[in-house]
C-alpha cells in the first residue's frame, strides 16, 4: 500500500473535535452531554439570513467570482468603515470562512521554511495550515496569571530570524478573550515596521468586545498598511458557522495578485453562504445588541461560577466568547477524555477542549481547557454544577 | 514592503479566467460575448435542489460534521452503487467542491518534492494544487492526432522516480472529452500496482458518456482497491457549481484518518451546499437525461461545424462537455486575447480558454483552444460563425 504524507502524518488531529466520539457515545448511553468545546453559538441566525436562503429566486446555482460577489464585497466595505476600516473593494477577497483566509494568506507570504511568530495559546488550526504551507510557527508564551496579556515585545525580537516572515495575532483572541491594549498594538506595529514583517490579524470576534477599552483594528495601525493581513469571518458575528464565508483583506497589491491566485485555482467561494452573509451584515442593531448581551451575561456568570470551584482559575476574558481556566488536574487531555468516558452525574457530563491542543509547548497548559459559553445560562450553570462534581470524583486530582 | 512567497509568484494565474478583464471590458463596449471558456453550464440546476433551498427550516446554521452530513454521504454512498462502485460511508469525505478533493489528496499523500505523473493536457488547476503542496506534477504528452488516448504506458514507466507517488487522471477527461478504455484503464492499474502508487482519478464527469464505450470508475479496478483516490463533484452533474460540494473517496485506513486531519483544520464543508447537494441526488431520471441529450446534441453539432472551418481540427470526444480544437494560428493565448480586445464580427465575439494553459510543456498546445460546450445550440452556432470569421481576420494567422 502507498504511504502516506510525512506532512499528514505531523498535523495533529483537532483538540476541539478529537474528542468528539467519546461525546457521541457518552450521549449513545443516554448521558447529557453539555458541549463547552467549540465555538458553536446557540444563538440563532439573523432573520434576514434565514429569509435570504428562502428569497433564492436563480434558476442555476452557478460559479460566483473568484474573488467573491462584488455586492457582497461592498457590504463589507461599509461594514469595516463602521470600524474605522477604510479599504477599497479590491482589497476584499472572499475566502471559504476565516480558514481559507489564513490557509490562503499562509501560501501568498510563506515558503516552506518561513517562520510565523505567535503568541501562545492560540487557535490550534493556525498550526494545521501552518503544516499545509510547509510554515514553521514559533510561539511566545502568554500567561494565565496576567490575564494572557501580550508577552514583552523583547521575547518576540528574541525570536527573530532571518526566516521571520510574520507575526500572527487573534484580537480579541481565541481562545483566551483577551482584548489586546492600544499600547500592546504599537508595539507590534513598531516590531512589524522595524522587521519588515507582515501581520496576519485574525479580529473574528471584534463584534464581541465586553469592557470599556476600545477594539482596534490592526487595518488602523499607522505606518504598516501594506503589511497587514486582516483574516475575517461572518461565522461568529451572525452565528452562520456553516455557510463558510469569511475574507482576507490586504492593501499590498502585490499580495492581493496572488492570492487572486490560489482563488482562481478554487474557483469560487460558496455561492448560497456569500448570499446569506450579504443579508446578514444588515441585521438590526437590536439583534447585534442582544447577541452581545447574551454573551456578556454568560461571561460575568460562567466567569464567576468558575473561580468559585475550588482550585479552578479563570481570568475574565475581555472579548470573543471562550476563556481559558487552569483545573486542579495533572493532565487536561486526560481529565476531559475521563469526563466523557467514565463520569457522569444525574445523567450529565460535560465536554471541554483540552488547552494543549492551543499551546506548540508540550509543557505549556497541561492543566488548563477551554470553555465556550454557548450555552444558556441555566445550562452553564449545571455544566459548571457537573464540572465541579467531576473535579471532585476525578481520582486523577491534584490537591 | 514583505516580500510574497515564491509558492505564490510561480503559480500561475488561471487559463480560464485570467483572460475573464478583457471580456468584461469587450462586454462593457456593447460587444455579445460567447462564453466558451468555462466549465459553467447554462443548464438550470434540478428544480428539487432550489426547493431543498427554500424548504431549509433551521434557525442556525452551524457547523456540519467536517466530513460532511452523514445523510449526504448516504445518499452518495447509494449513488456510487449505481455504476457498480462498492465503498463503505466512512469511505466518503465532503469536500468543498472537487477542488478541495484535490487539495487534500496531495496534502495528504504528496511531500514536497514528490511527483505525480499526469498525461497532459490536464485540467489546469492540479497544477496550482500541486504548488500548493510543494508537489512536482511530471507530464506525459497526448495527442490530438489520435483524440487524445491514453500515451505508450511505456512513457510513464520512463518518468517514475524514487519520488513518483501517485498516478493522477480525469475520466471523462478534461479538457479533451476522452474517455479511457477497459484496456487503458487495466494498463494503468498494472503501472499503479506495479509501483505501489496512488492512482488519482477525477471522474466528475462521469454522467456525460455519448458512446456506446463503457464508463469504468478507478475505484472498480481489481487489485489496487486501496491506491485509488477518486475525486468527485456534484457541480457538473446538477448545474450547481456554486455550491462547492464535491468529495474525496478512498479505501486506505491511513489516508482517511489523515485526509479527516485536514477536514478538521477548516472545520467543515459548506452546510447549505450538501443540503443542496443532497436533494440533488434524487434528481428524476428525465432530467438527468434531459440534460445529458442536450450536451450529446451540442457535442455533435458543434464537432461537425468545427472542423468546417478551414485549418480548425478537432477530434470527437467521448465525453464531459469540452474539446481541444487546434486553430490556425501561432499562438492560441494571443489569438483568444484579440478575440477579445480587437475583434468583432457584428458586435459579437468569442471568449476561449487557450490550450497552453492545460499543458506544462512550453511547447505543446500552442495553437490549441479549450471550448466548452455550455451554451444553447443557435449560440453555439454563431459562436462558430464569430470564431471563423476572427481567423479570417486575424492577423497572426499561421497559413
Amino acid at each position: 500500500m502507498p504511504t502516506v504524507s510525512k506532512r499528514g502524518e505531523i498535523m495533529p488531529a483537532s483538540p476541539i473535535r478529537r474528542l468528539a466520539p467519546l461525546a457521541d457515545e457518552a450521549v449513545a448511553r443516554g448521558v447529557k452531554v453539555y458541549r463547552l468545546n467549540i465555538g458553536q453559538p446557540d444563538v440563532p441566525t439573523p432573520p434576514a439570513a434565514l429569509e435570504a436562503i428562502h428569497a433564492v429566486d436563480r434558476t442555476v446555482l452557478e460559479y460566483s467570482p473568484s474573488a467573491g460577489l462584488l455586492s457582497l464585497r461592498q457590504k463589507l466595505q461599509e461594514y469595516y468603515r463602521r470600524f474605522g476600516i477604510e479599504v477599497d473593494v479590491d482589497d476584499i477577497i472572499v475566502t471559504c470562512g476565516g480558514s481559507e483566509a489564513v490557509l490562503f494568506a499562509f501560501m501568498a507570504c510563506l515558503d516552506p521554511g518561513d517562520e510565523v511568530i505567535i503568541p501562545e495559546p492560540a487557535y490550534a488550526n493556525y498550526m494545521a495550515f501552518a503544516i499545509s504551507a510547509g510554515a514553521r510557527i514559533v510561539t511566545v508564551p502568554s500567561k494565565i496569571s496576567n490575564g494572557f496579556a501580550l508577552p514583552p515585545i523583547s521575547e518576540f525580537e528574541e525570536l527573530i530570524t532571518s526566516r521571520t516572515k510574520a507575526i500572527l495575532i487573534c484580537n480579541p483572541n481565541n481562545p483566551t478573550g483577551y482584548l489586546y491594549t492600544p499600547a500592546e498594538l504599537m508595539q507590534i506595529r513598531d516590531l512589524v515596521k522595524e522587521h519588515n514583517l507582515f501581520l496576519f490579524s485574525d479580529e473574528v470576534y471584534r463584534e464581541f468586545c465586553y469592557t470599556d477599552a476600545p477594539y482596534i483594528s490592526a487595518m488602523t495601525l499607522p505606518g504598516i498598511e501594506d503589511q497587514v493581513v486582516l483574516i475575517d469571518s461572518v461565522s461568529k458575528r451572525y452565528n452562520e458557522c456553516g455557510i463558510r464565508v469569511g475574507a482576507l483583506i490586504t492593501r499590498h497589491e502585490k499580495l492581493k495578485r496572488n492570492v487572486m491566485k490560489f482563488c482562481q485555482a478554487r474557483l469560487s467561494p460558496p455561492l448560497l453562504g456569500q448570499i446569506v452573509a450579504e443579508a446578514s451584515i444588515d441585521t438590526p442593531a437590536d439583534y447585534m445588541r442582544s447577541t452581545f448581551m447574551q454573551y456578556l451575561q454568560r461571561r460575568n456568570f460562567l466567569i464567576k461560577a468558575l473561580n468559585k470551584i475550588p482550585g479552578v482559575y479563570t481570568p475574565m476574558p475581555m472579548g470573543a466568547f471562550y476563556t481559558v481556566a487552569s483545573l486542579p488536574v495533572e493532565d487536561a487531555d486526560h481529565f476531559c477524555a475521563w469526563c466523557l468516558k467514565e463520569f457522569s452525574y444525574n445523567g450529565q457530563t460535560v465536554f471541554m477542549a483540552p488547552a494543549s491542543g492551543f499551546y506548540t509547548d508540550p509543557g505549556l497548559g497541561r492543566n488548563e481547557v477551554r470553555i465556550a459559553y454557548v450555552l444558556e445560562i441555566p445550562e452553564l450553570e449545571r455544566a459548571v454544577e457537573v464540572l465541579a462534581k467531576a473535579l471532585e470524583a476525578y481520582p486523577g486530582k491534584n490537591v
